[in-house]
């Protein structure tokens, strides 16, 4: 590794590596249904810190594996990611009208288009997936595992499973265990699962999956809480609301549940866990240390 | 093929197989999060035809194939049916509060948690295909061609792009062409699909899988065909009302655009396309000949 090594250029390495397979695996915005494919690509492009693929490249890079090699998987969990946000904004559900400052998807493209744009991502992360001609390199039991792994990472004990506990909870005073629940399964198990698919993808031993998983696990969470803590953190220096008022308004988080300083003492202790857990691998594992203190210093 | 062969006894069969092994791969109503699962099962176990299943089962044993070897992927496709039929209903897309008598999923369990419940039912049909315990006697290659093949059919080239293109069309007056490219897509592709998996775990030759495809063409188009004719025909008897009252309502359907005989004719010549492609597999084929008959006689 070089002296000279800087997060940042690495993170926009990555990420541009991953927006440029995600233009080329996308179908193109004149297939038809036009529409249909124009929506897609709208939220997919819509920005973004790519974190998840990021991790996976940076799991599958500690292990020496071939950047190249894992890029249909990382754009793959991107397309998954891209789904949940177009769903979890539609009016049924959270209703948001603007995510990352632009207007969602249904707010453009109506809402049935909105519906069926998120459903053919998820379709679409599947036929990537299982298209041996992006990745001939991976054999076909590798593929399956992968296949395998982000499909239980995002579905009904997953992903989803997280969201929908996490609807049933709004308005609702829940204990640490049931927002551990939430985050877990909302958006801890798909970063795990980025983790997960860098290690196959890799070939790590026994040794280095436990770590990777140990990191993932950690990771996932430290994220969340990281999450959380700048959601007040910006709220107060940008609306001048206090602390609390997400609990207020019904959502739970952990500053509501811990206070301030005891959700920055959870993010601390959990960056120390992902970081430990790293280190069998050296230096070579620097980009992934990095990224857990990107996660939860930027909390502080 | 015994004498006292019988397509109800066949169909009753297969179904029966495919709605067990269906119990077994859900997760169980008491998995958490229990209204989820409630929520799929609910809709996967709303009865119906479960016709791609059993056409999927029935091209498999013409080639001689295992019943067993294809019912992960006859339950898989039938999950995506279920989900998307979920999706169709919902107040977003055809606002549908009944299906076959009983309430939608979205009536019953509310909107977010019906869009989450078809979600959770598209990825559990990836999870189940990928998964190597439930079929371990077809290898990953085989396995992986499957899934590549559900999911392009069910993606946004296929039925999903299908259910786009209808509601672009919805009020609109629409050619042939372009109702043929909705019916192909949002119900042929899975029919197809149904066929092709057959004949993959079937192990299907070259002529083998040219008969098959053709028939599966056929039969998708007919099916379609036949339900557009049926629906007037139910219409007329049961409610009084008239031929052409779907296209008032701004529906495009093939009586609309023939005629009610052009319509029938059109189906005769469809299934006899579909028998016809049967010839090379002599008395192995009765039962898919049968069903081609099953599908399109009923709307005589």
């Amino acid at each position: 590794m070089k002296t000279d090594w800087q997060l940042e250029t690495y993170l926009q390495d990555r990420i541009q590596l991953t927006e440029s397979a995600l233009d080329r695996y996308l179908p193109g915005a004149d297939t038809l249904p036009a529409k249909l494919h124009e929506a897609m690509r709208y939220s997919v492009f819509a920005g973004g810190k790519r974190i998840r693929p990021v991790l996976m490249i940076a799991a599958c890079e500690t292990l020496g594996g071939n950047t190249q090699h894992v890029l249909p998987a990382a754009c793959a969990i991107e397309m998954i990611h891209s789904y949940s946000l177009i769903h979890d904004d539609l009016p049924a559900m959270d209703d948001d009208d603007y995510r990352r400052g632009e207007p969602t998807n249904h707010k453009v493209f109506g809402e049935a288009n909105a519906i069926l744009a998120g459903d053919a991502l998820l379709t679409e992360a599947f036929i990537l997936l299982s298209n041996k001609s992006v990745w001939p390199e991976v054999d076909a039991e590798k593929r399956n595992t992968v296949i395998s792994l982000l499909a239980r990472s995002a579905g009904s004990r997953g992903m989803v499973g997280g969201q929908v506990v996490d609807m049933e909870s709004e308005g609702k005073e829940i204990d640490l265990p049931t927002l551990e629940y939430i985050h877990t399964h909302k958006t801890g198990a798909l970063i795990l699962a980025a983790i997960k698919s860098g290690a196959i993808i890799g070939d790590a031993d026994e040794d280095q999956w436990r770590a990777l998983c140990r990191y993932g696990e950690a990771a996932g969470l430290a994220f969340q809480v990281a999450d959380d803590i700048l959601d007040i953190v910006a709220d107060q220096s940008e609306l001048g609301k206090d602390v609390g008022s997400d609990q207020e308004r019904g959502k739970a988080t952990y500053p509501a549940l811990l206070g301030l300083e005891g959700a920055r003492v959870r993010a601390r202790e959990l960056r120390d866990v992902a970081l430990t857990a790293l280190d069998i691998f050296g230096d070579k594992a620097r980009p992934l240390r990095e990224i857990a203190h990107y996660i939860v210093d930027r909390s502080f």
